[in-house]
This record gives C-alpha cells, sequence and structure tokens, in this order.
C-alpha cells in the first residue's frame, strides 16, 4: 500500500512500533516514524492492523479525533465476528470517521499496480465526504473505486476476499457425478460389453467416443435441472394458494444456483460438439471408411446407400445445431455486461 | 418489496385502506395499519399506488411534508402519459421529495433476492440527499444502485421495463426474410431442379446442405448492410456539403441498427461454419465416398487428383476461417464491457 | 456538441468572435451571439477552444465569474504538455469551476447520439456540485457519466482519445515474429524438402496444412511467455530476499503484457482447432482416402488397422480439446465484466 501510494505522488508516513527495523522495507520516500507522530501528522489514516490489536490503538485516540480512518483488514473466516472489522473500529474510535476500503486489493496489485484482474476497490462508510477522499485516492492509484453505501455493508465487503466460487460448488460436483455415472454406463455398453460377447478390443473408443455419448448426457440432465425447481416453485405456490410463502431451504439453494447449472449444462453441450466434429478427423474413422470400402470393391458391391439412416443422420446433427445455437444465446446473455442492458422482460422472453 | 426490505433488516410498515383484508398477505415482521398512521411513522414511503390513484394520498398531504416518497409505479405503453409518473407524483407533493426507483426489478426478484439477471435499480432524484437514501437501501437489499440523475430521467426509467428488444426487431424480421429468399433459390437449385431434370431424389440435403448454402448468402447481405449506411452517409453530407444538417429518417434508423445486423452476420456466419464442419459427419458424405472409391477400384483408376479443385478448397475453406476469425473480433468488440473500454480511436480501427 | 444538447433539450447559446459567419453551421434552435453575450447569459460554459487560445478568454474573466467552465480539449500527443488543459484552464480562471469531460466522445457520436460503442463520458473535477451538473447534462444527452475524481484525473481522461491498443502492439508484433519463423521453418520441412528430395509438388499444402501446423506453436510459445515472467520475478524476489524492490523495467513491462499474450495464445489455438476440423472438409484429403482405398482393394489387403496410430490420434484430439476448454475458460474471465466479478483468491485459482 505504501509503495503504491508513494508511487501514486502521495506523502506517506509510515507509523510502526518499531519504526528502526521497518525502515528498511519501505520505499526510501515513505517516511517511517512512531505511530503516535505519524498519525498526528496523517489526514487521512490506514489502519493496517490485526483486529485483534485495534485496541492497541486506543491511547492514540486523542491524536485521532476528525481524522479518516481507512479499514483495510480482511478475516480468516467468512462472518468470524459479530460485527464487522469496520464497524468494530468505528465503535472504538467514535470521534473519528472510519472508511472501509482496499481490503478487496491483493498485496500483489498494490505493489505492482492494477493491471489485468479486478480493478475495483469497494468503500463504505457513514460520512460522504470521507468516502469520496478515500474514492479520489484510489482514482489516483489506478483503481476504480465503487460506493457500496454505508457502513452496513462493510460485513458484505470483508467476506468478498474469502469467497472462492461458492455459488460453483455445487453444480460442478453434481456435474462430475453425473458424469462418472453415464461414463462407467457407457463405457460398459460400448467398450465392456463387446469385448465379453465377442471378444473385441474396443479399447481405443474410451478417449474419444465413450466421452462424446457422456457429454450430452450431463448436459442434458443439467438443463432439466435449470428448469425444474421453476417447475417445482410454481407447484408449490399453487398447492399454498399464496405467493407470500418462502420457499423450503432447498428448493431456495436450487434456485440460486440454476444460472451455474445452465453454463455448466453449455459447457458440456460445447464439447460434445467439439469432439462430435473431431470424429472424422480420427485415424480409425479412416480405417473403417477404407476397411468397407475395399470390402465393398471386392465383393463388387455399387452401392451401399441406406435413405433411412442418410435422413436419421441429417435430422441429429441439424437439430444438434441448432439446439447448441440456442444455449449459446443463452449462455451469452448471462454475461454481467448482457445481463445488465436487458430489463426483465426481455430477460424472460430469451429464456 | 415488503419481503425484501423485512429480509434485509428494516423496518417495514404497510400502510393500506383495508389493514384487516391485507395483514395475511405480508410477513409477519411486517406491520400493517392504516396509510395514514404508515404515513406519519415512516421516513422513507414506497408509494405502491397506480398513477391513476395518486391523487388518493392528497389528503394524507400534511403528514407527508419532507418526507421522501419513492415512485415505483410502471405504465402499461411507453410514453404513455405527457409526464413522467414521478414527475406526476412530484407535481401533486411538492413539499416531498420524490425518488423515481425499483420499478425496473421485477416482482420474482424482489421477493426471491436478486440472483441472477439484471441487479440494477436505477434511481433519479432532484434532491442528492434522498437520491443516496433509496441508492443505500437498495444497497443493503442486495442491489446495485445506479445513479441515473435529475427527475428528467424518470421518463427513461419508465419506459425501460416495457422494452423488448426494440433494436433487434427489424434486423432479425429482415435475416428471417433474407433467409427465406435465399432458402427458396437454393431449394428449386439443389432440390428441385435435379428432380425434375434427371428425376434424382435429393430430399435429404434440405435440412443440412440448403441451409448450408443459405446462411453464407443472408452473412454476406446483412455484413454489406451494415457498412452500406455509412457510405450513404459520407455520400449525403458530400452532396449537402454540410456535416450539421440531419440525416433523413430511414436512414437515421439504419444507422442505428448497423450493431444488431452484425452481430447477426455474425451469427450466421458461425452456423455456416458449423455447418460445414458437420458435413464430413454424416452418412450420406460417407456413402458417397466410398461408392466413388468402389467405383475407381472397380475400374482400375489408380489416381483421381485434380489439382484445380484441390486448390479451389484450399483456398475456399482458408478465406473462410480468416474472415470468421475477423467477424469474431468485431462480434467481441460490441460486448458491453469491451466496448466502454475503448475509445472511439481504437473502435474504429477495429471496425 | 450544440446540435446534441439542442436535440437533448437544452438552451443553448453559441459564442462566437464572428457571429455572422457562424451562424449557418449551428442547428437554428441555437442562438449564436458574440463570446461575452454568450458567456454572462450562460450558467455552463463549454470551452470548444483550443488550448493556445485559452488566453484570449481573459478579457471575459469577469463575466465567467462562478461559472462552470467545461474543458473538451484533447491534445495531438499524449503528455504533449506538463500541465492538463483542464488544469491550465483552472489556472487561468482562478475564479471559476473548472470541469473536464466530453473529450472522450467523438464528434460523430455528439452528431448523431450515443448509439453503439462506448456511451461513457469521464468527469473530472475540484467541485462535486460542477461535476454533478455536468454529470446531468451528459445523462440527459445520453452518455453515461463517470466520475473520474478529482482534477488530477485531468491528464489521464486527456490521454484516453489518444490511445491506440497501446498494450497490444508488443504482443502482436511478438505473435507476427513467431508466425514468420515457425511459417518458414514449416514451409521448408513440409513444402520444399519433400520437393528436393522426391520431387513431389506438395504447393497445394501451403494455405491449410503449413498454416495449421505453425499456429499451435505459435500459441505453446505465447502461453509460457505468460507465466514465464512470474516465474522470474519470484526468482527475482528470492535472490534479493525482499519483496519490496521494484522489478527491472523489462520485467515490469512484460509483467503488464501477459493478458494481452495470453489472449493471442488462445486466438491461435483457436483458429488451430478450426484449421484441424476442417482437413476433412478439404478435397486433397478425400482423394487421397479415395486413392488409398483404390490401391488397397486392388491389392485385396483387407486390413490396413495400426493399433498404434488409432491410440496416438485419439490421444491427441482429445488432449488438444481438454487443452482448448480450459483456454476458453481462462479467455472468458478475461472479459472485463467477468474480471471485475471475481476477487483476487478466485481469480489466482483459475490461473
Amino acid at each position: 500500500l505504501a509503495v503504491r501510494l508513494v508511487c501514486s505522488g502521495f506523502r506517506v508516513l509510515v507509523g510502526s512500533r518499531n519504526p528502526k527495523r521497518k525502515a528498511g522495507l519501505f520505499p526510501a520516500a515513505a517516511e517511517v516514524t512512531g505511530r503516535a507522530e505519524a498519525a498526528k501528522r496523517a489526514d487521512v489514516i490506514f489502519v493496517a492492523v490485526f483486529r485483534e490489536h485495534y485496541s492497541t490503538l486506543c491511547d492514540l485516540a486523542d491524536v485521532l479525533v476528525g481524522k479518516i480512518l481507512v479499514d483495510v483488514s480482511n478475516n480468516t473466516e467468512i462472518n468470524h465476528h459479530k460485527e464487522s472489522n469496520a464497524e468494530y473500529l468505528a465503535s472504538l474510535f467514535p470521534a473519528c470517521t472510519v472508511v472501509k476500503g482496499f481490503n478487496v486489493v491483493s498485496a500483489w496489485t498494490l505493489q505492482s499496480g492494477a493491471r489485468d484482474g479486478n480493478k475495483q476497490v469497494l468503500i463504505c462508510s457513514n460520512s460522504q465526504e470521507a468516502k469520496r477522499t478515500v474514492a479520489e485516492i484510489a482514482q489516483v492509484m489506478g483503481f476504480t473505486p465503487v460506493d457500496m453505501g454505508c457502513m452496513a455493508s462493510a460485513r458484505e465487503i470483508e467476506n468478498i476476499p474469502l469467497r472462492l466460487l461458492p455459488a460453483w460448488k455445487i453444480p460442478i460436483f453434481l456435474a462430475l457425478g453425473l458424469f462418472l455415472c453415464f461414463f462407467t454406463y457407457n463405457l460398459i455398453r460400448q467398450v465392456v460389453h463387446p469385448y465379453i460377447r465377442e471378444q473385441k478390443n474396443k479399447l481405443y473408443k474410451i478417449p474419444i467416443e465413450v466421452v462424446n455419448t457422456t457429454l450430452p448426457c450431463v448436459s442434458y440432465v443439467m438443463l432439466s435441472l435449470v428448469y425444474l425447481p421453476g417447475v417445482l416453485a410454481a407447484c408449490s405456490q399453487l398447492y399454498y394458494g399464496t405467493k407470500y410463502r418462502r420457499f423450503p431451504d432447498w428448493l431456495d439453494q436450487w434456485l440460486q444456483h440454476r444460472k451455474q447449472m445452465g453454463l455448466l449444462s453449455f459447457f458440456c453441450a460445447a464439447l460434445h460438439a467439439v469432439y462430435s466434429l473431431c470424429l472424422p478427423l480420427r485415424r480409425s474413422h479412416r480405417y473403417l471408411l477404407i476397411e468397407t470400402a475395399v470390402k465393398q470393391a471386392v465383393e463388387k458391391k455399387m452401392t451401399i446407400w441406406v435413405e433411412e439412416e442418410v435422413w436419421r443422420m441429417e435430422i441429429y446433427i441439424s437439430v444438434g445445431i441448432i439446439a447448441l445455437g440456442l444455449l449459446s444465446l443463452l449462455a451469452i446473455t448471462s454475461l454481467p455486461s448482457i445481463a445488465n442492458s436487458l430489463n426483465w422482460r426481455e430477460f424472460s422472453f430469451i429464456q
């Protein structure tokens, strides 16, 4: 933080309990002094201290009166404490203006500047003035300040860096489970069964053909799981005769994961399309084709055209392409920037 | 709205003309009372009343003085009334601060919380303070408040939920029309004509081959329609010798639909690519190949290599891939979040 | 600007040194008068004058006191002057409030309204009140005002319209260079060498096969260049024993171009996939297949199955699809709207 502030042209004072020991760690332009000294001279104070040590600042309470304290702390667990760190800090220093911010930016991004990935700095505070001051600091540092409203948002902002794709966990494990089931079934059907019955070695089918027949099964089941909870929710509303009753928790959870399940369904469908398109690239396809041709030639059979087979394949492929095209449209509308440009009528029309 | 406000920790008072009849419809935590009572005790008042009934609130005018009224109403038609509902409400209660907001959020999203789709709540008001209060309520409810400026934006905000992809209607019907024309032409050429002349049954070509030769025609015409109006506009400016004359309406309309036409052109081109890649997957392809091989083998012709045919196909495919690659770049830059990160020099460079 | 302001319902006064000569150029609704007259009657003044002529406004200093001056100027070079135009204007008129804005919008967009492309108007000023006034004007004109903080951001805002994909230049030239090298190597290996050694004409391979073997080479090298600088940076930190030392400039530059190199790597990989899928569409593929079949049939060899070849190809293709799938996920997370919804833990997890 100090490095970035210095690089952005701010005058930085580092207040430490051991100014001498810390001096070497900071850029030359940042002056390292004692805590009280720094608190007295600075206008905006970044409190880079663990929550447990906030109380050690209490002896500075007099010099801190009227200053802006920026709480940059993070927790190790989601909703670890009853009140957020920033609210706790505000309760310790009622005479200061506390702003939550900069905790969502990684140390690496702080040190090397905002490059790729997320450039947003989420800020909240009960004071508009203090929020604006910190937002302008973030702006000059090259980040995009985002106003998250009043102090009540601090808990949410502190939880953000601890999230690891929470909405994706259940859908991904579900998709993996479905994949394993269908893969086993297809393996038995396409490889094990012909081997046992006719002693034919079809092991070469495992990497592509078995995977390729498994993917659309997963995709279909996932897609139906996207639309099923809506139907169940409607039924539950009809049954209880009211729209104002909360759904049971499992249904609520399910409704919340629909978008992720839909995207996984699309991912499987897209992979299935690529796998299918790769089928004629394979050596095995080539060999089987040539062997059929040779067999036909030797037997002097001039025609092998089966109208029914031709039609079946033409219709399969053509329906598959149309389905993938429609699913792509759905997937594109789930991009945040597209979703934000659609109103709910357009969104449900597309769905 | 009441359900979501209660879930977000707000104290909700429901004011109704029939408090007894309505009580059962609201969550237990929301207290249902008479209108006057609710208006007196609340700080922010959500006016969930139809525009025609705004005047019924006039007898509450005294208790409403100085309060924030949030107009959440929607219309049934775009630009139905001369002034927006929010402005009408503001004119009825000059002593109140009116904020427009929450009308772009569907009842479903309000009840179940912001999950997928659009989380934005567009807010406008002439009072900064009131706007901020409502924005913080939206924030705590899990939505993303978007400041739309002063009251003059209310009309626009009220029109938003009534839109149904207005910019797409003309381009989509145009593309469908073009598709039908070219499809008929190709059907006659590839299926009907061989049948009449040589009694050959080529019906199996309809689902894939005829569609596949139709798609690039549509794509080309749509793409040329994207760039043609720019040329016409430049000509019109040269002819009239000024850049400050407005274009005729039809040209203006056309210029406004270019992005959508370009995206439909890309969609057709992408479908054409997928259809083409599927050609060797078809049974008919396989049969024709084997039949040719058998015929050659029986006649003992060892070579069928035609250098010209080979080159033609290599060049077709290679130009097709490059064209699709370039069109993909154009399509990607039309994503809102990418377009917003490009300046106009970069945008026109890519175009 | 005047056209758009008039269309958006504002009353526009054009102040010119030659009001008579200019009158014809503006829409009828805009009144054209002398400079002093316009300055006196307007509340918000758009200073559409070159920086060199700012001083010609000094004789209007008295009438301008307390007014909002909007600096819409652009430079011809990045960081041309020591201080930004807006800051220079503010220093000339200390009694006015200067707002930087509208310079990132092209004349075309101003004239015809915000349609596609970037609709953002970046605004900065030291006065919140003035910034809000200008933001509301932008909003009513159909643009999206973006608050860029205090006057110190003016330099950045003035540099934006001059940028032409600066982060892409090095990666694109690098990719082109790599493509040329590998293309030459593959051309010699696949076309020149067989011609010299066996007098075989394989020129038809150039447009597709040679390009197709070149693309994955470029893609691999670019992908390794994405992850190499991170390793080098870590080594440099281990060597110097500190995380607080700045990297050498070349490494810093390299770290900044990783995203673009990764996207080019993905682009090459995707093109390689499309090229590979097109292989069986080619006439040459068909001819070679039929010729092999005929040769086999004439020699009455019934089988040509080579288990090793079959397995090699199945594994190549299947690993290729999985690699492309993973690379697609990386590419999708680099979309600005997706990147902004990920925290750094999620971003590095996906990487």
